[in-house]
């Protein structure tokens, strides 16, 4: 046990927990990832952050940066005994919101969907939408560059972030709150702390850009004839509507099948199972789309409804349903968030954070499917397509065992695949300590060796978050 | 006189430049930055960049680099002699679009203009507008981060860019010409690469992120009531549009008054001169905002009509004229597009890049030009107002002489104010060597340490573009 004094001095006696009150923060959600800390040290303030740093610093402690600690990748819990867990949760503020200029300030340990449900009241959203936004904080999505399933029409979480304040390993604050649209004085930090995952600075607080609220929705589950024709259907319904695409899910059938065996409670999205299900969203900011028109119809709906029913004069899209009502849009919606539970209940399972350019998505998953099988096991994927982005889930096949050697040689052949197509095995999960192995086997060694270069300039003692991204 | 043998090698003799034929590359287009080079060096593929960096390093020779040669802040010429200038202009292919995903690879000299016809013709583009785009090339655009008139809609070219690929200092490649929409595989190199102005590596070639060609435009020339109304003004018509303004030009009267008077082929926007002129355009994509209404108006100018006479009745805007051809509009963005050539008229100028949250515009504007005036000079300011990026222009008052030192005062008070707002001195047009001591003096110094670390770390001997950012 190191001498905790300092960060007792640092952030006030009660922010330092120890023992069976610091549990909670050494083991992941998922139970996969428990560490072991001296302490975990509860900053409140940006300059409790600094000095916090500061002094781990001075007794040779290692830091592992952490938020709401919805990580799938193990990134945020230590790797080792022997350091600090240096949590922002107590860094909670809206700072501001700016109307007019459709910006936020906020800190790192704002839950997402604290600000979401903040920032509605005013008829505006920030944008990054994914299963843990009740839990995820602002801090952690920044640091790992989040997506979701609103990425196709607003960007990763890097997209929305226009500045950043962060504290760089050597304890000095890193000054960028700036909400300017256009600003190049000198190398990117923002862009380069965010991403990082906490490797090389600690996000303490960001500008945010905000978009007004959609005035309407138009919503539909739709069965293609194939994956082969979903980027000509995604390009024609961004076409027809001028880029409202909100969100482009894939949802097929056997990933259906899995969620409503396990949940009775929930529709069918169509009479007949879709071989290749898509949810689609349209959303939009005019007014005159939430009009109605002379037929009695929405007329994004009638947008919407107007793009499929030319898509299956063209034989792309076989059947659709389009939401009649915000409670059978809600419907569609809680089949594809239900998806990770419908994992969870099937046992052991891994999921592929895959990313494919958009037109080579069908050849992988014809190619990946065979190869799960012979592995013994079932493909549950499910994917936001409209960003190339495969969560390609594998449980056990029905009656065979889960055999780690056989789901590590199939995992070996999906990197392989992802690498022959150009894709990447890590779209918006992070690396985390979990996918460190497989950077340093499969990063460009370019790439790979700046990198090192980076981390070794701005972090010499390796302080900050040691074995993620780089490994032990 | 160096060795030139190395770089012959590399290259080819009839590629390596020197005396008269190397005369071009070492004035920069504005006659301000006049340097000397050992030789010029001009590349045709990504393995003779890497090779001719090889062999500067070998000979400890520095390594200007160059693109379109038309940067506004002496970044494309070298600073002191000895050394050579890297022309990236034979690296002029593009190397593939697809049309369905909606991307381009393209190599480092290929001209924005050139890319944008060659576009044009798949019904496709590539959103960066200004107004070098004839000469500049998108090597040097996106290591300037470069912005325009397009930039409210479509962002930088950082967000336009979704692949990089370069050669670092050291002659390695880096590999990345991902077109990925999610990737998060480390730092993200690519973003530092990105406004980094060549210090870092030279960018051979990336994937950009391309839109579909608008299928309707409707451009208008307002008069508001005054600059404090402005952000207003934007988002109605943000609001009435769903997000399609493409452009929001301040173009005030002075400015448009000197623009005329030199030009007297030109037509004045309004019969009235607007004291507070703004240049607006919206484009969409829908094939329905491109239709004719019952009233025989394309939907989207009444669209846009309506919002300014709602405008109108709220006294926020005072005149206006909806551009009724392509024609009309064309007479709009000539007077936009002569901004330049009048400042050069005038005899000498400076323009101010400078950036400011939207809101502090008008009390900048308000301040910067009593202060202009006391210092004998006239201010012509245009701006990309929706990006609150101000090219506050300033030539000698008349009757008064254009004195350096006064000019020199009046500089360092606009960079106080801009810090005072949170904004910023380079918004678009880069550091280079020009502002290199203002960033010295005026970068937050925890950023500035930080981006000399990472300089160290990733080009050691100082090889490439130095003078750049850093000063000499």
């Amino acid at each position: 046990m190191s001498d905790l004094a300092a960060f007792r001095e640092a952030v006030g006696a009660p922010n330092v927990l120890t023992g069976s009150d610091a549990a909670p923060y050494l083991t992941d959600w998922t139970g996969a990832y428990r560490g072991a800390a001296d302490a975990v040290v509860r900053p409140r303030t940006t300059g409790e952050v600094a000095a916090t740093l500061g002094a781990a610093r001075a007794l040779g402690l290692p830091v592992t940066v952490q938020g709401g600690n919805t990580s799938v990748s193990g990134g945020s819990v230590p790797g080792q005994p022997g350091g600090i867990v240096l949590s922002l949760a107590r860094l909670d503020r809206i700072r501001a919101v700016d109307r007019a200029a459709r910006t936020a300030t906020v800190e790192a340990g704002v839950v997402l969907q604290t600000l979401q449900e903040a920032l509605a009241v005013e008829g505006l959203d920030f944008p990054l939408m994914f299963g843990a936004r009740g839990s995820a904080m602002i801090g952690g999505a920044l640091a790992t560059n989040a997506g979701g399933a609103n990425v196709l029409r607003h960007g990763n979480a890097r997209d929305l972030c226009l500045g950043l304040e962060a504290v760089l390993p050597d304890g000095t604050v890193m000054h960028g709150l700036s909400g300017l649209l256009k600003d190049n004085t000198g190398y990117d930090l923002r862009h380069l702390l965010i991403g990082a995952e906490g490797t090389l600075g600690v996000i303490t607080a960001a500008v945010l850009k905000l978009v007004p609220a959609p005035k309407v929705r138009a919503t539909a589950f739709l069965a293609l004839s194939g994956l082969d024709v979903a980027l000509e259907v995604l390009n024609a319904l961004q076409d027809a509507s001028g880029g409202l695409v909100e969100a482009f899910e894939w949802m097929p059938a056997p990933t259906v099948a899995a969620i409503l065996a396990r949940d009775p409670t929930l529709r069918a999205p169509l009479p007949t199972a879709a071989e290749t299900g898509i949810l689609v969203e349209l959303a939009s900011t005019r007014a005159d789309d939430a009009a109605t028109d002379a037929d009695g119809a929405v007329r994004l709906e009638a947008m919407l409804l107007g793009a499929v029913e030319n898509l299956m004069a063209r034989d792309a899209v076989l059947d659709g349903t389009v939401a009649a009502s915000g409670q059978q849009r809600e419907g569609l919606w809680a089949v594809r968030d239900a998806v990770l539970e419908t994992l969870v209940a099937e046992g052991p399972f891994v999921s592929f954070d895959a990313s494919l350019p958009l037109s080579c998505v069908p050849d992988f998953v014809a190619r990946a499917t065979p190869l799960a099988e012979e592995a013994g096991l079932r493909p549950l994927p499910v994917g936001h397509l409209g960003d190339g982005n495969i969560h390609f889930a594998v449980v056990a096949a029905p009656g065979r065992s889960w055999d780690a050697g056989r789901v590590e040689a199939f995992s070996g052949a999906v990197f392989d695949l992802l690498a022959e197509y150009g894709g990447s095995y890590s779209a918006e999960h992070g690396i985390g300590r979990a996918k460190a192995p497989v950077l340093a086997a499969r990063k460009d060694p370019a790439q790979l060796d700046a990198m090192r270069r980076i981390k070794a300039a701005l972090d010499p003692d390796g302080l900050l978050n040691p074995g993620v991204l780089f490994g032990p």
